[in-house]
């Protein structure tokens, strides 16, 4: 991946203990905000997808993809990409200013987001059209 | 729990989103450190338990059960004591100087660990016996 992208995907390494499998992220490795919130997706129905949109310019975020699969769909700048994120091992950074959305989750699909602000409800910082999105990237 | 209690469990709420169910976490709501690591314990085996230590002075948790069941054995002064969690909506605190080790996980059971120190390999913060865990408790 070319030095101007804004995402990054990591293969995780699994730890395989005597009784379980751990899954250790020292966070300085992955992401370079405070933590000050993390949701999960879990038990995807109907469309299997959620999302679609870029955070403009507070929310930068981190997902694992815990268990099962996704298809994250993201645009850096560099038009709509697919990335395929398996778990335990994929996990991948989506700072502002990059879209995304996933599709094509697994019934078991399990979705970690580690992120770098507390909920907005008024969502002043999401932007959920792809067409504004396109016209601000170019404005920066 | 009365108020010398030192770990606390929370009852998380779902969001039933029409595509998926969402469960977030406020950090401040649940922790007062800054995360430095956060890691996942997956596909439980054989005796499907892990842990069994305190940490000494450094490092306070937060653990979510995210998916399945499991029973958490902890000790903050009080006793050996079970407290049981279920996924997607349990999560305990469990601050240094509280011993706390999982037993009985379920097949399916996914457990997230929120922690304030990055992973060290030496293990000088972990007290792993139980009698020297009382003995420090007294001496505190």
């Amino acid at each position: 991946m070319a030095d101007d992208r804004r995402y990054k995907v990591f293969t995780l390494k699994n730890i395989q203990a005597p009784t379980f499998t751990m899954t250790a992220l020292e966070l300085k490795e992955y992401i370079n905000f405070t933590v000050k919130r993390v949701y999960f997706i879990t038990s995807p129905k109907g469309e299997m997808k959620s999302g679609n949109h870029a955070h403009r310019a507070e929310e930068d975020e981190l997902f694992v993809q815990l268990q099962g699969q996704s298809t994250i769909v993201v645009d850096d700048g560099h038009g709509l990409e697919d990335v395929v994120l398996s778990g335990p091992q994929n996990a991948i950074s989506v700072p502002h200013m990059v879209w995304h959305g996933f599709k094509d989750m697994s019934q078991d699909c399990v979705i970690v987001a580690i992120t770098s602000t507390n909920y907005d409800p008024v969502r002043a910082d999401y932007c959920e059209n792809y067409e504004e999105f396109q016209k601000l990237l170019k404005e920066e």
